[in-house]
């Protein structure tokens, strides 16, 4: 399949106008901390001074996960459909979250095991009821995979605006995102396996050993393709993905936790100039994703205990997009305000 | 002068009612983080389940202060009007910033060394025209900085909301609350001391001398309202009776960086309960704010490397606020959207 080429962001000419600008707000030099370094960041991704928000979108990619059949998540996979349906009426964090922060909520259905038929709402692209138990199988074969991320990158070229957030919804998915993370980063695995949507010491310690099972069966493939294809899942395939098209695109790429960082680490591998892109909204409590923050060398912008997915911690980053577009927009220059300068 | 009371938020019964509306929103248990402890908060302080955002308010008090004689600020007095004035034509920071976050702002000439005239949107609570040089005489008789306190305490008897944001602005205002943080906490003096604006080394080690000159001279008194008098400022202790206030009348306390935290230091002595209505929303770049929050034993929301004042990182919390109220009211529970519950 062919995957798209991204532009590293880095422009020294822009930089300076941009850093000129933001040091001629009425404000101490600097005291405005991250949000400088984001409206930098967003300047730069959108080649200009003149920065925006438009249309933020978030997008949700769904699927099952047949590694369930292992009992690795405290939740039964018809929750993953169940979730679904609470997207789609508007009731579940995401959709609160998404509400109070303008997103335009996009659900799209990867791979769920369930026939919804056609629903308002619900973007059908659907690779197959649910991945394959990887403890026995491959998830996905290798086309299954690509058809995953061919599909994923459609849905991000059907977006208007200018930032996206990338959220998923899969009972299961923290055990293929924690093999992911220890295939992409070497990281022991013990320190990758979590306790998701709230194991216990058992059940985390069996979660791993789900996981040594299947590595043992599979090895690391070469190609990291073939590893999100072997040890991955449909909706974080189309994560990943997805994020590699929104940077095509020159989008603000909101990051959300632990699946969406392990979904980030293959398309890293793919495309190592997306990092400019992404804006790294949390640091989530699930076991790993400081570990998996620290090995990319980035600090989130919110440190909250959420551990909850869906894009939850995107939307709760959103108003951090706006504040830095905002200040450069709309704060008024020191002299434009007739406000003295710093004595020398 | 009258210091309102204010009851302690505790009430197992509501506490209970509380955790048990926020168990059974569709999500793993505790995986909203902070959202959830502060949902809880914000119920208590409303005294009810039904928690609501109201007419958030932004009051900003500003006044001078004498011991800028000393040359302790970066920055000319005069920022201090010309700073007031970019507040009414909303260039500002915290003007931007309370825009976006939906706040109504209220700007309080405290004590400016200027004549504004009547100006609309500009509140005259003016005390005095700055606070005296704090290292030759007290910064305040106690009868100013009680009518100060009156005054502030008048401002926020006008507020129609529930929630409320106090900023400050006053050139030079780092020195007075460093000297209020080392007086009530016990901190040695070298560690309350920062950079406020922007000084260098240099500039950290006068305003530090000038701060001992000021204790040589009048040691400490007992009474926090002395304390006050003598080596804060007429925004600061406006601050403090500000919050006492807003907590009296049950509001969500947003507190901001050093210098509000320096005013909460002196409130806590005086209304040790007004802790339980604040909600911290950043830790600033200030030298001292880190150990002023942990000296209260308190996590804040945010670390955004902020150091400018001016409500800025309360502004900033909202979104916080929002959120726990949104996910509380607007969530399905799981019997409302049929999601199947952990399994035991």
């Amino acid at each position: 399949m062919l995957i798209p080429q991204i532009s590293p962001i880095a422009d020294a000419a822009l930089s300076a106008r941009l850093k000129a600008a933001i040091d001629n707000k009425t404000k101490p030099l600097g005291s405005l901390g991250r949000l400088e370094t984001l409206a930098l960041q967003i300047g730069l991704i959108q080649q200009t001074v003149d920065v925006t928000v438009e249309r933020p979108a978030m997008v949700i990619y769904a699927a099952d996960h047949g590694v369930t059949d292992e009992r690795i998540s405290l939740y039964p996979p018809c929750v993953t459909r169940q979730m679904v349906e609470n997207f789609l009426a508007g009731g579940a964090a995401s959709s609160v979250l998404a509400r109070q922060n303008g997103f335009e909520v996009h659900i799209v259905d990867g791979g769920v095991d369930h026939d919804f038929g056609a629903r308002p709402g619900l973007i059908d692209c659907k690779v197959r009821r649910g991945s394959r138990n990887f403890v026995n199988e491959p998830a996905m074969t290798r086309a299954e995979c690509e058809l995953a991320m061919q599909r994923a990158m459609t849905v991000v070229d059907g977006l208007a605006g200018n930032v996206v957030a990338f959220g998923e919804k899969g009972i299961g998915n923290t055990t293929p995102s924690a093999a992911l993370m220890h295939l992409m980063t070497g990281i022991p695995l013990a320190e990758c396996v979590g306790a998701g949507t709230g194991l216990n010491r058992d059940g985390i310690a069996h979660k791993q050993r789900v996981i040594e099972r299947a590595l043992a069966r599979h090895g690391t493939p070469q190609d990291p393709m073939d590893i999100m294809a072997t040890y991955g899942g449909i909706e974080i395939a189309m994560m990943a993905a997805g994020m590699i098209q929104a940077a095509r695109r020159r989008m603000v790429v909101l990051i959300d936790g632990f699946i969406a960082t392990s979904a980030l680490l293959v398309a890293l591998k793919l495309r190592p100039a997306l990092i400019d892109y992404c804006v790294f909204s949390h640091c989530s409590d699930e076991h790993g994703h400081t570990q998996m923050l620290r090995h990319l060398g980035v600090e989130p912008l919110l440190h909250l205990n959420l551990r909850l997915g869906e894009a939850t911690g995107c939307a709760l980053a959103m108003p951090y997009v706006h504040a830095a577009v905002n200040f450069l927009r709309q704060m008024a220059t020191f002299e434009a305000a007739a406000v003295s300068e710093a004595l020398a």
